[in-house]
């Protein structure tokens, strides 16, 4: 099975981040293949950002089949796109938090996302809700942290991101964690251990929820709202 | 007051179209510039087409207040690429589908949505319900037109349109119609007579939301979801 | 433009503070009249208020299009009445909580309403949830203060008002706030200033949106919830 | 225990034509004084009379503890002004549709109501799904028949009514029924009987809940949206 | 009228405990019989009692008309086999949590649920919102105090319960209180007087519940979830 | 990775039909030991049977990691006993319909379960609304079919069960479909082709789950609802 992992921001940093996390979830018959935007924004937070990025996306998804690839991660957090990705194409297009939510589902009753800036907030509310409902869903909590500040966090950073984690379970009750940013992922198992709950890292779930889908098989619908594009003149 | 009146589609007779709607709403000492897309699709029918024309929209939205603009609308019953729109500007910015929708609330206790093109049912349905709530609404019901064939309507095409809205009324239990495609402004009069309900034409309801929200010297929220995006490289 | 700006409390006084308020947003073709109850409650707080505050309403709205009235606004936070005005009248009918409601959603992803007394807390929950589902709302917060307090408030007052647009903020996640009573008009300014988001002033608000509504031609659907009542003996 | 059933429109027939329900479920040691308004519309259908019918109510209802009753009933199925009454007393006052729903929920997992005329089902719908959530309920359906028709159904009426009680079973999903009109109580046992489901009658229902409640010891909150109203000029 | 009333745990002094509750409320045509399950847990907190104690509940419940029962009250607040008692059985059944949700609703607006252990929690809220839907309902608070440390509570003990109801009123916004858990019976007008809201106890509303309901002589609906189980091999 | 695939009923050539689709999907790696439950009903229809099956799945799930177990999947459609698995146990466990659905919701957007009888129908949609929430969900719809009928279906079964199909596309808007009952499995290949809609297979799917979740080394959450159950006399 040939994965594509297409990080829609064009920090490359980022992609060698988060690539261990993936290679190490996949199985021994997956090929991932980590690719970072060749043009869009360098980190993705908010709205804006996501508008952005969604376009470049689509044009190198353009020919992902005759290219060999049995399924696409968008490796964004806010799944910006997904809908568009899953129009154009048939086979399947993952995204990392729809993917770490329903992962989430079979290990937690109610989970919750904890996630760098509060403008995320909003977005991804949205998002946990539309993919689980309120009743599985426990809120999203922002510890006011940059996306760039986590490829080496300060000791300050890390408090701060534990302690929102500490209010999502507390307070929100949460009984287990979704880490909302790709470059929360090496510090998953910190996490865990110190709050013992289950942690859900995006990357590894979106790699085991790609070779689920792909290989039970399945092809995205094309007969509701992801139903392909008509044939049109697009400048 | 100076209004945008944006399409995001590259079609000018759509926008010459929908254009006499507009000046015919606004006031005497409002002044509506109709622009087109200068790239993008044709028309926008799905979650791919909204996709493709947002950058370039936002690329236009740049320097609309240094232009003098009070407000802009995107003049596209998708509301594709508000929410991006919103957070880059501080004036504020309409859409179509929900400044129907919330002119709708005025006067109908339920309102439905009458649209073209079955794939655009789930993105509408999940507009319509998050600005009004589940109380308000009664669905969204398409009935199987492309978007263009409404330049010049057929009698197939206007019988087609009619039997939607009957099912919207009867079916859906509505009592009042939002027509949703900027295609269909000119049979707006025509509907309300022939089913003696309320039909509000999007492309007014904008103009006259604009007016008054622009004249209340409101703008937009910079606390939340929408706030500026940060300066960082956007190649 | 003519519309009727009904206060169904008795105070006098408290018409006369609102009113600039109407006026000021008022276009120059637009003349507004604005009116006090004959008879009813000096002030409406809770369920019992709003409901002896009807039919005396009522009564006084029989006549309205023979009068020349283009639209009529219940200018009470409380939409008290407003379905069965509706009922009775052809032409539109706003509320305050309402059309603030709606014209909030234009500069606000998440709107919460600040009132007076706690015992309107449930009431504007179920109007606001109403309105714009829960997907828009951020909820009511009570600042224990009676309506009749806010005709000149001590400093006292003004501080428990802040704490509670604080608290909407910074716990309920608002990016905007509706002022929940006709008597906290003149502290709009002062509220957004103070705190740098959106505060929407509901009369001038419903001002603007009757301006908005009426413009458009449309008129009260009758065909549902708000059918005209049958003629039948009413003493 | 002493009860008053309170029929808020002035039709004494209705009144004498629902009274044996409310004796027949009465215990042995309560004591059922059954009255009709003396003001107010002649019977209840929509927003309008619902309004007009609930100041006389109130002033009914000023002295029912010195008077010795433990429990109020207002005996339609509209449940108007039930918050207001709450309000103003501290002995429980219960609604028709809201005792029929409770007492359904005891024997049916999803209950429909089927009512008169088309323009309750708007009111009903809010105030069913105010009681019991959507999960527990199947919707509303309406015969298109006037309330005062039921006195002496004719075959077509009593045609008309079984085949919304069909659709509610068939089309709503309902495993039972619950008639949402007082008007409606003499067919109680022959639709339950021909549709083989639980049938609830209001009065009945209210009656055996007023019981229970004041049996029970319990009275009205007087801490959230029904407390007490506070002293202030009430022309 | 012949009422079960079935302990679904073990522990014989618990049954002991609650059945003057259930005497005191009952009426004097009503005979109650208190049973203790045979086999079982010992006590009933969270998912894994509640599935380990309903087939033996079953098997005693398979006789109950021959026995001339006419309504059965399973009592344990988690309602655990409500649904499968209800498909066996013809004659009512009913529930601690659901009864005392029904009965709550008359007198309160909002209601919350005080309980023992949080792992209670998730298990009540989804019967309470199932029961009642979102609008009516402010939530499950719990004291973290074991079922059994009830049966004789210390200072510190009825300390931690009282905190849980503060927290309920002030910080869920409830104005009134449901006892979830069969042992805080003792409780209930201790807790009423001290913070003068209504207070619930489901022993007694359930006994009032199952008078109303079999004493209008409903019958459990067979039409569907709750269809009787088709006979086949169940060894 | 060893997965214990448990059909809860107790009919052996049920266990036999749908191992094969276990065993195809599972990978080179993963041991799938199917068993059929000892004692039990031998088919699981509705609320009654559901609750039988419990306990004795308990009493085998109990030394499932000393038998070195590294997932559980429970082989019943209704999803029963999965809390109380879940809380006994720190090793993943899974349903049918939990994992069905999250699997569904990478390539539907809108997905509608087809079962076998009607009494199933309020199980089943409780179930799929309380894992995916409204925005996702298509309803659920009865072919009006006994489970033990589809070991060996007939032309009229295979007709009524695409009828059912068509109902769930057309009137429900899904654009994908579960196949909620284990026994349809062998039908999902035929339906998918037939319907040209992705069809999700509930018995592979689980097992693709399965070694998801054990994969990425997520254990069940043990601080929320599925806290361990305390130690206690558990005759």
């Amino acid at each position: 099975m040939k994965i594509l992992l297409y990080n829609p921001n064009t920090t490359v940093s980022m992609t060698v981040g988060f690539t261990p996390a993936a290679l190490n979830a996949a199985g021994p018959d997956t090929e991932v293949i980590a690719e970072t935007a060749a043009i869009g924004p360098e980190s993705i937070e908010g709205y804006y950002d996501e508008a952005l990025c969604v376009p470049p996306m689509l044009h190198r998804f353009a020919d992902l089949e005759a290219e060999g690839f049995d399924v696409a991660i968008i490796a964004c957090f806010d799944d910006t796109g997904l809908d568009a990705a899953r129009s154009m194409l048939s086979l399947p297009v993952l995204g990392l938090c729809q993917s770490a939510a329903l992962i989430a589902s079979n290990v937690c009753e109610r989970v919750a996302v904890v996630t760098t800036m509060p403008q995320s907030v909003p977005p991804l509310s949205r998002l946990l809700g539309s993919y689980l409902g309120p009743e599985r869903t426990a809120g999203v909590f922002a510890a006011g942290i940059p996306v760039l500040d986590l490829e080496d966090p300060s000791e300050a950073t890390r408090s701060r991101l534990f302690s929102s984690c500490e209010k999502a379970l507390l307070e929100g009750g949460a009984d287990g964690l979704i880490l909302g940013c790709a470059g929360l992922s090496q510090l998953a198992s910190t996490i865990s251990e110190r709050f013992g709950v289950p942690v859900i890292e995006p990357i590894a779930a979106a790699i085991k929820m790609a070779e689920a889908t792909a290989g039970l098989g399945l092809r995205t619908s094309k007969s509701g709202g992801w139903t392909a594009p008509r044939p049109k003149v697009r400048t």
